[in-house]
Parts: structure tokens; sequence; C-alpha cells
């Protein structure tokens, strides 16, 4: 017997035939004693509708005064796609009850449309599946102190069946998707590019975090949190996908490293010429933070000793980037900088695996690679399981296969 | 200062466009001090939208084992309506929130989609209102012990209102609907009907049961048994309609009777020849109970005192002959009785009024008025505060018309 809570997406349940096909597939993977509860989104494109209908109020519906009642709008979507799923279960002859977020005792803060969860009380899940009932429950949804309901925001589903599983105590939480696992690479890019069996969570953590973007870290941490096992598959097949875990249960772990990510989304900001006194950083980097601009790489490099000058080169998004050059402009001046130099030209590659640990090869193997493809270097930074290079944008692709090449080739 | 609770059906917030119109009509009537609860159906055809969903699963959506998600399924069409409501009147300036049926404290029995309202706890209703906030609430609906949605069935929604509106001792439950009040007859037929400033719990409940279609017996009754005045007036203008209330508070009964009800779904039944003997009657009515048929007028009379010969005659409603049809074939074979017929082309017209009681006059200027149109009387059938006639259908309007001027000319 095992208790798994699954999770199908907004596209897996976008009509009725695909909800029944769901239904279907889950009964056909089911042992006789499994304890089922699945977590599901709102049909396809059924939140766009609403919230369409939500702007035949008004143009602007998610002005701070609406959020709440926009919030009271979108869970119906949910609402909707699981009263159908489970008349799909019992029309396919299992007993089966759907609960809204708040029937499952998620409860959240009453941060409206960006809810986070604070607390889960599934008592009327396992009573549901101590009655047989496979139970179908609302996803990216809870309900506040008052009981008025909370969406969660970004990531929201796979985060609220993530959490479910955690407070269940389940065997295995499984997010279905169009992907069928985690891949040393992005397949798109790399032919031969694995799938993983297993990775950890922080490895996943830290692969999301250099562009990997197939789980949200968000639930991932949960996962972390509860200690869960979340099994990455996909919906259109049976395969068994990657599962994040705690640690290695298999001998999966014979390469150096777990993993390439990549992330075009990055621009550089060069401040030249700046004279190298205490508070200049602080004095960049604060007005950054003030305007909300995340910064990544930073790299301060000593261009002339003599008279103690210095570049400080750093990557924020490629969507903060407009902001930025404003902001910038105006410290630069107040600090005398000589030139600032922007570049959207530029992307970040990246390897991640927690058993590079003490293995100060691996580093050097990643920039060998780099540089036997003729790719130039522009920053590097390094985390505990992780390396980073900034190279040029249009050699991205040829960076993520050397790279791949290099550690996964047997 | 005044607490009301008003109505809207589903046709009045079909489009975002009617909502932001039934917000503005709203808070141009309101008066400062005024406390505004809003019940609202859900959007137009929307229900039937989501039924439509629900036969993409199954063709008979309504068998028992489906009622509970169809339930779940179906309280997502006011939940959408309220939202959108609730953000019409922020969006005029005037700050609203929704709720729905479980959070108003409306706890029904478990039966679902045929719900009936057991108790209501409004406390949130109140808090709302003390925040100075315009109530929206989903009417159909409520949620039972297990805190599952339940559907309150046909009327519904006006029986939400009333109920409510009486458990939280309002003043007056305003219903708006297509027809801009309680007319002495149907203003379709009777060009001349004038529309009643009041009209009696008892009398609106004998003309909703003799056929006049404007409101539900359902939510009359929760009228009276809270005691709660019902104001039945206009979505399309602002003009006073008709309150349903204990007693008048008006002269405006200076007419021997209120109203004049008729209802065209009825046939006939007559089993003629039958032997008159103890239990014959019980036969042919507990036969026809257990199809569950309901019968109206009853008619026997003996046809040969001789040789105690009787016909019995009674009206059922139209839908039930063919049924009833089958159940008095046997029974007529039992009882050996000569001759089964049955007529559709029959029609009941009835005069209603508390007034009538002690004027033994009433019921004959009926007759007469009936007589003087050359119109034939088949059965008559008399309550406490009515009077009916069974009519060939085909002299339906004539007959009405002619009792209307009886009682009505000045």
């Amino acid at each position: 017997m095992a208790l798994v809570v699954k999770k199908f997406g907004g596209s897996s349940v976008a009509t009725t035939k695909k909800i029944l096909a769901v239904a279907e597939r889950i009964l056909s993977e089911k042992k006789p004693d499994d304890k089922i509860v699945v977590v599901v989104s709102a049909m396809g494109d059924s939140t766009d509708n609403l919230i369409t209908l939500a702007e035949g109020i008004d143009k602007h519906p998610y002005k701070s005064a609406y959020l709440r009642e926009m919030d009271m709008l979108l869970t119906t979507g949910e609402q909707v796609s699981i009263s159908l799923l489970a008349m799909a279960f019992q029309k396919l002859g299992h007993p089966a009850i759907s609960l809204t977020g708040a029937m499952v005792g998620m409860k959240t803060d009453s941060v409206h449309t960006k809810g986070r969860i604070l607390n889960i009380n599934p008592s009327r899940v396992f009573e549901e599946l101590d009655k047989g009932n496979i139970v179908v429950v609302a996803g990216f949804q809870g309900a506040d102190k008052f009981g008025d309901p909370v969406t969660l925001g970004r990531g929201g589903s796979d985060a609220s069946a993530v959490a479910l599983a955690g407070a269940m105590k389940a065997d295995e939480c499984e997010i279905f998707t169009d992907v069928d696992g985690i891949y040393s690479a992005d397949p798109r890019i790399v032919k031969g590019a694995r799938k993983m069996k297993e990775i950890t969570y922080r490895e996943m953590l830290e692969m999301a975090r250099l562009g990997a973007g197939v789980m949200q870290p968000r639930s991932v941490e949960m996962g972390y949190y509860f200690n869960i096992p979340i099994h990455v598959r996909s919906t259109f097949n049976d395969k068994v996908g990657t599962v994040i875990r705690e640690d290695y249960t298999m001998e999966d772990n014979y390469f150096e490293i777990r993993g390439v990510a990549h992330d075009q989304k990055v621009a550089k900001v060069a401040i030249l010429g700046v004279d190298n006194q205490p508070g200049i950083a602080h004095k960049i980097f604060s007005a950054l933070a003030k305007a909300n601009i995340s910064v990544d790489m930073i790299v301060q490099s000593i261009r002339n000793l003599e008279r103690n000058i210095t570049d400080i080169v750093f990557t924020i998004e490629q969507t903060d980037l407009s902001e930025a050059k404003k902001v910038i402009d105006k410290v630069a001046e107040d600090i005398n900088a000589t030139t600032v130099l922007v570049e959207e030209d530029v992307a970040k590659v990246s390897i991640v695996g927690a058993g590079m640990v003490g293995s100060p090869g691996v580093a050097s193997k990643m920039f060998g690679a780099l540089a036997k493809a003729g790719i130039n270097i522009d920053i590097i930074s390094t985390s505990e399981i992780s390396v980073s290079c900034l190279i040029k944008g249009s050699q991205l692709t040829e960076a993520v296969n050397a790279i791949h090449d290099e550690f996964f080739s047997e």
C-alpha cells in the first residue's frame, strides 16, 4: 500500500475528454490498496477566461482593492475541474470526492493572489480516503483565517501538491508535466542529454536557480522541508521520470556533476574607471536594491594598482536592464566613473552537482571544455555545488554542448 | 437607516455591463446609512454551460452518485457573479465584499441539488456591514454539516434571499424580477389588470398555488415564517412594486377579492358508471398517489340513485396525463367502471382574497360573471380564501376577463 499525491496541470485537464483520460490513467496505475490524492489546476485557459470577465468590470483587475475578489473569482476555476474529475472517476466505476483548498485545511496568509501556505490540516482528506474514495483536491488555492479563498501565485499548484503530500506524510508526490523528467541539460539544446533517475533537493534548487525551468524552486523547497520525494514525470506516457529527494538511493551517481544549466535572460552591466574607495560597492548595489533589481554575478577587478582605479561588473535579469541603466547612470555620476557599459548578448552556463565538493578538478575541466571550443569566459562565479560562467549569448548552444560532452561522454 | 436584502436573478447579471448597471442602480437608491445585502444568481446561462461541461463526462449528470459533484460544480456559477458584482461596487467607489453561501452561514441538509435551508448564522454578514461594506451574497446555495456546497433547487435564489433577510431581521427583502409587481390578474390576458400595492402571504401563496407564476410558494412561505415583507419589483425601472406582508398597512383593501388566478396546465379525468361502494375512491386515489401523481379538484356525483351508480371526476397536471391514464385504466377494470374519459382542453380559473371569508355573495358573483359570458362550469372547488372553477380551456381568456371585470370595475 502506498499513499501518493499526484498533481496534474491545466493542460492535462483542458477538456472533459482529457479529464476522462487522466482518470483512466490513474486507475490503470493504481494498486488495489493504494490511497490516491489528485491535485489539479483549472482547466486549460479557463483562468484566462475568468480574468477576461474581470476586465469587463475594470480594465485593471489586479489593483490591490480587487485582489480578494479576484481570488473569489479565480478559485472557481479549480472548483470546476475537481468536480468534473471526481465525476470522471465515478463514471469509470471508482468512488471519488472533490475538495476545495479550504476543505483540505490548506491555511494561507491573506496576501491575495500571492498567498503563502501557513499550515495544513488534512483530516477531511484522510476521512475520505478511509471511506475508499480517491480524493480530488483543488490546487493553487487555500483559505485564510477568515475562511476567504486565497490563490497561491506562481508555481502554486505544484506547491500545494507537495505541501499536502508533506502534511499527509505521503510516500511520494508525483508531478505530471509536459517533459518526462529532469535532464542533465536542456534536451532541446543538447542532443545527448540524459534523463536523471534521481537528483537531490539542493541540486534541483541550484539547477532551477541557474535556469532549469521544469520545477519552480518553491515546491522543491517545500519537498526539502517535508522530506517528500517528488517524482517529475510525463502526462503523455507512463515511463518513470526523475525523483527529487534528500539523497541518492541508487548507484546513479557516477558522473562528477548532475547537470548543465543555462540562462539566456541575463544582461551585463560594467562600471569602469571607479576610484577604489570604501563604500563604492555599497553605493551601487544599495541603489539597485532600492529599485527592486536583483543582482546575480559580481566581479570587481583592479585596473590600475598605482592610481587605485577599479572596474565593477555584474549581471542582472534582462527585463530589469532599462530600469537599471537609469539607476546606474545616476550613481556613476556620483562616484565619478569614467564609463558605463551594458551588454545584452550574454548568457550564463553552469554546472551543478553536490559531488563537486572536494573535487577541485571539476571547475578547471569546465573551463577547459570552453577553451577548447574557443569560447571566452567573461565572469566566473561559484557556489558550494555549482560553477557558473558568463559568456557571449550567441555561443550558448556551443558552450552547453561542449561542457555536457566533457562530463557526460563515457 | 434601513437594513435591506435585495435579490437579482441571473438575467439581471448576465453580462459584466449588466452587473455594473445593477451596482449603479443600487448605489443610486441607497441612503447614506442604509445597510445593503445583495443576493445574486449565476450569470445568465452560465449554469447551463456548467451542466453542458458535466455532460461531457456523462450524458446523464443528474444521476444520484454525481449530485454532490454537480453541486460543487454549479456553486461556482454564483461565486463568479458575486465576485464581479463586488468588484463593480468598488469600481463605482463603494466598498463591498462577496460571500458564498457557506460563508454567510447558510446551513442546509445534504440533499444535493435540492437542498433545504436548516438555519442561518449570518454573523460574518453583520461584521462586513459594520465595516461599511455592501455585502454581495451567492444565492441558491448553502453548505451542509460537512461543509460541502449544496444548491437549493427550484426557486432557491429567492428562498435564500428571504431566509437571509429573516435571519438578519431585515426591514425588507426586495425581489427584482422582470415584472413590476403582483397584478390582480395576468396582465398579458387582462388589459385592465391592477398592480396591487400589498398582498398577504396567505393570499400570495393561494395565488401561486392556483397558477400565478411570479413567486415560488417556497420563498413566500419563508417570508411568512420570518414575517419579512417581500417587495416584488422590476429590474428595469424604479417604480414601487407589490409588498407581500402579514397584513395590509394601507387602505388598499376595498375590493372583495385580491386577484384572479388561472392555470392552463390541467387535465380532467372522468371515471363513469362506478358502483358506489365503500373504498372505491380510496382505490382510485391511492393508485395515483403510488404513481406520484398529484390530484387537485375532485367531484363525486350520483348518476343513478336507485342502482347506486356514481361518476368520479378529478383534475391532474397535464404532464401527468399519459401516466395517469395507464394507472386509471387498470383501476377502472378492477372496479367495473363503464367508461374512462380524459380531457385536455380544460383550464382552472380562481378568485383569491382573505376578504371573502364571511362574504357568501362573492362565489355567486363569480358564477354569475361566467354565466353572463356563456361559460359553462365543469367543477367547482373552494378553500377558505379562494374559489376555483374548471372550464373549457378555449374559454379561459374570456373567463378571466369576465370575472376580473365583475370584481374590479369601479
